[in-house]
């Protein structure tokens, strides 16, 4: 990251910084209640950096700086348009705080140190590591046409990337375990290229050297599809809602 | 319920009608967390109707056109100050739709026949039941000192109160079952007596002859105490929260 970039960041400037807004449930995508339910121009009034998934899982979803990409099957990053639909999203306000500076770690062990330095497993919290990954896999999901598969069907059927020596933005949310269900517990992180052709789902990265920036929020929003049918009429009592999001969607892969 | 009181219940004028606050989850309770961690003049600002418990578990709390009632181990109603601190509260603001008129029935079939009637099984929705009831049963748990005894513990420190012929409000939030520890799923209903003098953690009623109104809320706004030391430290992964709160919290007693 150049100096410019860095101080690009933005102070916490208003009382929206404090605030995660979610749409949808991770619990939703369980038994695969995958219609859009919002659109990115209404995410955006919300905030300016966040990730999704689209309608059928179509593509995952980054935006920064008001901007959204999707990276689909091809593992090619693309602008999404304003009415782009989406069954779950995060998104805030960013007014990050620099944390740390890093060189040749693992994802896993800079999450770990990232949760163990600001003792904030309880608390939602936004990551971003802004630099040069030496190594990075990520993952899309192809996307699925009504009448919809289960998250566990789906994990067959996505595609794989790897690169190596690529600049780019990592962003994630990590959820308290008390939310696994409406989040997936722990972290759940995409990335985007600099150069905006890469991208997707995080599955494991190295940092060759990069800065981390988090902005720790003491307020979830979470907004529900509550006039979609589907979602109205499905009996989530029934749904294996716990493991079958650690299965799809947890950081350990 | 009068008819002025009928004309009383607002209608929806505001964005915040559909935003149910939270401030702290059931889960923390499961443990122990008791310390209060905001003020019924806090949570005045997210809304004017509400429920809670006091620091300790000092009292069942019932907020009504902005007034703040508690009812302690005597049963026995009385308003509380603005500076009085809580653990765990829901509030909002009040904008409840007419739904219907019901006599003779007991609490269970008339929460029943609620979700069955708006299919909202999915949705946080409040429920406000204004009348007469022949039969009610409450409790209020006796207030407890640090160092805290967890829930279940708790279960056995309580006073119940047995009340016939009683005009009064019944007031309650209707949480998703996907949300249990945050909240508790289904029901959590309280009430107070017309005179102001009794009311509780609603065990059971038989509602004589009243006025069902309901508003429902597309968002859940979940405040999260992540300064206090007790919450950021806990380990929540070893707390058996669903059964506690199921066991606690749960709506047939």
């Amino acid at each position: 990251m150049t100096k410019s970039q860095a101080e690009q960041i933005k102070p916490i400037t208003d009382n929206n910084a404090n605030v995660l807004y979610q749409h949808g449930t991770l619990a939703l995508l369980v038994p695969g209640l995958l219609e859009g339910t919002t659109t990115i121009g209404e995410l955006l009034k919300h905030g300016d950096t966040g990730i999704g998934t689209g309608e059928g899982l179509d593509g995952e979803l980054i935006i920064l700086d008001g901007e959204a990409y999707k990276v689909g099957q091809s593992g090619v990053a693309e602008r999404v348009p304003d009415d782009f639909t989406m069954p779950f999203a995060n998104v805030h306000h960013a007014a990050f705080q620099y944390q740390c500076e890093r060189s040749d770690i693992g994802l896993k062990a800079l999450n770990n140190r990232i949760v163990e330095a600001n003792g904030r497993a309880n608390t939602f919290f936004s990551v971003i590591v802004r630099g040069t990954f030496s190594f990075i896999k990520t993952r899309a999901v192809i996307k699925q046409q009504a009448p919809y598969p289960t998250l566990v069907e789906v994990a067959d059927r996505q595609a794989m990337f790897l690169r190596h020596d690529v600049r780019g933005t990592l962003l994630g949310y990590f959820s308290p375990v008390m939310f696994h269900g409406a989040a997936v517990a722990g972290f759940h992180e995409h990335f985007l290229s600099d150069d905006r052709t890469f991208g997707g789902h995080v599955l494991y990265a190295v940092l060759d050297h990069g800065k981390i920036h988090s902005q720790v929020f003491d307020t979830l929003m979470q907004h529900l599809p509550v006039d979609d049918p589907g979602y109205r009429n499905h009996d989530f009592s029934k749904d294996p809602i716990a493991e079958a999001i650690t299965t799809a969607e947890g950081d350990t892969h």
